[in-house]
């Protein structure tokens, strides 16, 4: 018999910022496994539900378990927060899947921070932009020097990820001093706090500013580029068209 | 009187790939303003809502037509596709919002062709990217040329967004001539045609491939990192996660 196991995207928490798709698949499945803390924020919706999890760092086995669970003939979810391939479990479990033939994967997108982040501070990312996680666990801190630099010559909007942790308080400070190496102090900058959860908090500052602002592992920062402006607070990266004459075309 | 004015990412375009908020703000509203394509696709949906759009290339005449709605006193919301702030319309209606200070402005964000395509081609974006459009119509073409090989040197994994259109036929070729140059001709890649709707196609190749495929205007196109690899199809980008000894954890 043939399985599927539905790897979703559960967007920044709130259950308004799912997809219908995302929702449906959860509604279908009869595991739901994920992170404590994202089955936390499931938890009154699908409380009918089986709900499993896994330390965290125990990535792998969270995959190998709903593998375990699909084999047994129950329809599984994997739950991710934001999109579930962007720096989520997808890829991971598509390498775990390589041992179950029998099961197929189906990923579910979900509204990554990047996107979100961004609707809370105005339009930061209305144009082409890199986005990099600060987390060194699974990369060398060399490779995330290597990419902040190249996407300062790029000229790249940079959303940052993972921006801090207990371990990696300083981790936003050594990249805004890479930055810092091509881009000017002045550049418009912002980051958002917890977002579509209790206690969203946006702001926006320079790029020298934000070298010393205090952040934690539930921010995103965006970095804006040479056309980035903040207008009445809102972080604005311009696309390019000309709005000189906006008020003749009416 | 104020008023507000949402700015909805509808996503790639079928329903169940809207949010919640999104289709909540639909309902919300007496007007939906949108380029006439996406129009077509709510039009089912929300028949007894006041449906405007204004002619391609008209995203200004667009924008002041949302807050001249608004000005009557009725509720408008401008719907994009993917996420309104990636591409979209958002920026553009901030810049313009500044001669319509009593207008408030809300971006709800939606799937973005990234997150989406990703998702039918395995994990393909499962760590660093950069999203880089290929329309030269609001960038000069070499701006595009050198954010095409400053992401290269950074070893992202690189989503191309309009990649080909009537009059940009050769731009697909012509990027992957500019990634060839640093790039190994192996490199694992992908593409998916109208995601999220009818006849959504996806192919994996290499760059050397991806050279002379024939794209479209509704086409994603996928070019992994060095640690990308096509698993059973599917485009996967590892993310450093050491699976070797993955049955001896069961």
């Amino acid at each position: 018999m043939s399985h599927k196991i539905y790897i979703v995207g559960m967007g920044p928490g709130k259950e308004e910022m799912m997809t219908g798709e995302a929702l449906c698949a959860l509604e279908r499945s009869d595991v739901i496994v994920g992170y404590t803390v994202y089955l936390d924020l499931l938890q009154e919706r699908f409380r009918e539900k089986e709900l499993l999890s896994t330390p965290m760092r125990q990535e792998k086995e969270r995959c190998i378990l709903c593998f375990q669970e699909a084999e047994k003939g129950k329809q599984v979810a994997l739950v991710c927060s934001g999109d579930a391939g962007i720096y989520g479990m997808a890829s991971l479990m598509y390498e775990i899947g390589k041992d179950y033939p029998e099961t197929e994967l189906q990923v579910i997108a979900g509204i990554t921070a990047a996107s979100s982040g961004a609707a809370v501070l105005g339009a930061p990312v209305n144009h082409d932009f890199c986005v990099i996680s600060l987390s060194d666990l699974l990369v060398p801190w060399e490779k995330i020097e290597k990419r902040l630099k190249a996407a300062a010559d790029g000229g790249f909007v940079i959303v940052l990820y993972n921006p801090s942790s207990h371990k990696r308080k300083d981790y936003l400070q050594k990249a805004c001093d890479i930055l810092l190496e091509t881009i000017e102090e002045e550049r418009a900058c912002g980051y958002v706090e917890n977002i579509g959860r209790d206690g969203t908090k946006a702001e926006t500052c320079t790029l020298k500013e934000l070298r010393d602002r205090q952040v934690n592992m539930f921010t995103t920062v965006f970095i804006g580029n040479a056309d980035s402006e903040i207008i009445n607070g809102k972080l604005i990266t311009k696309r390019g068209y000309d709005v000189n004459n906006r008020r003749l075309s009416k």
